[in-house]
């Protein structure tokens, strides 16, 4: 039986590999033609989604699955279209592939250039949200990659119907259906087949939580991309502007609290604590977040003693740690010490400070005085995001298109040999 | 004992992770002051080099080591020379730390700037030839990354004396020593520990034959770049202009058949085969390459019957396997069957032949009308070369200074927050 779903995951991979040799040569055109048809699908298909997604909400309801979880599960006729909408705006981004990144002549008359190509076959691992198998699926096809799928169990209704949809759309626009295909989501070991196919599959992406996380780096043999696990800081510097910092603050708390992009440590400069400690616990508190806090937070009652673990926690909730440090200097050990690599963001008026900072803080997204909401490839002008990275090989930070793609060196010459040394 | 070794391998990574950041916040100026340092203390104390070389050699005969490995091993004036030259070539080269690859201000007023920055703590694992710590030693510093060097037993007195003058020559220049360390060589488990200190490493990179490639590749949970295995295609199209072909050919398996870019297969188009295969096989035989052949090259009694197994052999030797195809999809199908995605060669006149080869092989690098042997960091402008990636992560190619660096986001704002949605 296992056995058997190995091989039903290699196979999918192997026609994954023919899917994706034909979308490598695929021209712009072709593929935007294809989104714009899988965009209109979608909508003109929605019912046949919602019907799906209601199952799913049932079974999820049965198996007591929080609120949470089953607002994550959810599909509304509203968020299908927001889907829909994105796979035509991934339509209007520029093709990465053939993109040159570097060229020259070499002295001996070579020509040289090095061109974006596209990955092959990007495996996806994720939890609960739906709409991530629309989006995977319409990035991977913009870059010329062949996806292949692995949502949650408690999706399964809900993303068979997307992918039976895309498919169609896929065959309509007259590319291989099997560009983008959904992988048995019941067995655990369907995710260990796909990120140890070695050789079948290019690179995995996981999204999701810690766990799923770091159990797909430990066992990949598949180039795999550690995304997403934020623990954030905002530090309120010495020379910061208050008004600036408790704004920032409560932006890079609240707004939304379940990304991984949200703030979940607070460091205050001793210079100004005394001032900004009560003032900025009063308003997390008035927002109902509760502070983890060190003794300095803690004279306020209802601040909760911070542990050890408060600093290293990803809480995805309306809490916050909270410290005060005696410089710079001891916020960036402690972000050493107990921060993901996500984002972390300075709050200052004082240059050196601000530069100090940014070169010392080891992160994917290093900011200064703004929300640490920011780091998103939306707003960074990328159009989309497939993922955030947080590690240091090939993509780090909010991954867009051009980090679905791979390079090649193109080499013309007229003969050239080089000589017998 | 093993978990002290574990330890012994983990504190090394400490304590470069020290040295690491302290390298990331080194000025180019003095980076290249202790590079030719570096430089100037081999030449000063080469004798010390030469000695512990020639206890590693009297050993490796002792081991009855070929002769192919123990020319590799040999160190002599010239070459520690040699290789104290290629330190002041990577003095030379730009500094890859700091250049910004993306900027822009967003419509919000912010400034996002993509800068590139160090790895961090980099682990080799190679074996046999002792420039490789120098060189792997050098193009670490450069790029700001703190170097965790496992070489060879077999090379074991030569890096040990390499490594105490370039650990000297840094802490001359006020450089941490720890930047260079070299680890445990005894034992297969320093290499197992070193790629499986997650956290503690940043990238490793083995460097050697298939076996050493697979096997940390295969266990590594720090990500790993494979490199090297050039299972290597010269492809004479109909078109090809005979004379060029013969030349690309022999230049490409013979210049330096124990390297990754030499050619191990040749394939013929059927239309040239009546000419080309006699002519080519006289040539290869004439300079004592071992010709395994299809049918068609097996009509001559001294070609050898090739097997199926030959046409996936790396041989890195004076032998060639040799095939007639029917076409140039052929071809490409041979290689994309056959061939490990390092580099692969047509030599043809006709540009829709050239066109369809370069778009449709998916190898680090295509090459029309030269020879295999350019696939080489120096001959592709950069400088210097730390190995050959053959994944598609990352690094794709020759890898440089810049392939040894990440990249961060960096964003100034002045106040900005999110809205919330």
């Amino acid at each position: 039986m296992i056995d058997d779903l190995r091989e039903q995951v290699h196979a999918a991979a192997r026609r994954a590999r023919v899917a994706a040799n034909e979308l490598a040569l695929a021209t712009r055109e072709r593929k935007d033609a294809a989104l714009h048809e899988m965009a209109a699908a979608l909508r003109t298909r929605c019912a046949e989604v919602l019907e799906a997604n209601a199952k799913d909400l049932e079974a999820g309801r049965a198996a007591g699955l929080n609120q949470g979880l089953l607002d994550r599960l959810a599909l509304t006729e509203a968020r299908v279209g927001g889907v829909a909408a994105g796979l035509e705006t991934v339509a209007g981004l520029a093709d990465p592939v053939g993109e040159v990144l570097r060229g020259s002549i070499l002295p001996n008359g070579l020509e040289l250039r090095q061109v974006r190509v596209p990955m092959g076959v990007v495996g996806m691992v994720y939890e609960a949200r739906p709409n991530v198998t629309v989006d995977a699926a319409g990035l991977a096809l913009k870059s010329g990659n062949a996806a292949l799928l692995r949502g949650s169990s408690t999706a399964e209704h809900s993303n068979t119907a997307l992918v039976a949809i895309l498919r169609d759309a896929l065959e309509a626009a007259g590319l291989p259906a099997d560009a983008v295909q959904l992988l048995p989501c019941h067995d655990r070991a369907s995710v260990t087949h796909l990120i140890t196919a070695r050789g079948l599959v290019d690179l995995v992406i996981p999204r999701g939580g810690a766990g799923l996380i770091n159990a797909v780096v430990q066992q990949a043999t598949v180039p795999a991309i550690e995304t997403g696990v934020g623990n954030v800081h905002v530090y309120v510097d010495a020379s910061a502007d208050l008004d600036m910092a408790e704004r920032i603050v409560l932006n890079s708390k609240i707004r939304r609290p379940s990304v991984c992009n949200a703030a979940e440590s607070l460091l205050v400069h001793a210079a100004v604590a005394d001032e900004f400690v009560p003032r900025i616990t009063q308003a997390l508190l008035a927002r109902d977040v509760v502070v983890h806090g060190d003794e300095r937070f803690a004279r306020d009652q209802r601040v909760v003693a911070a542990t050890d673990e408060d600093w290293g926690t990803e809480y995805l909730s309306l809490d916050i740690a909270a410290r005060v440090v005696d410089s710079l200097d001891e916020a960036v050990e402690h972000i050493a010490a107990h921060g993901s690599g996500h984002t972390e963001a300075i709050v200052t008026s004082d240059l050196n400070a601000a530069r100090r900072f940014t070169t010392r803080v080891d992160a994917a997204a290093v900011v200064v005085n703004a929300s640490t909401g920011f780091t998103d490839g939306g707003e960074f002008g990328m159009g989309a995001e497939i993922g955030i990275s947080t590690q240091k090989l090939h993509a780090r930070g909010p991954m867009g298109l051009a980090e679905l793609t791979s390079t090649k060196w193109v080499v013309w010459g007229e003969g050239q040999v080089r000589p017998t040394s």
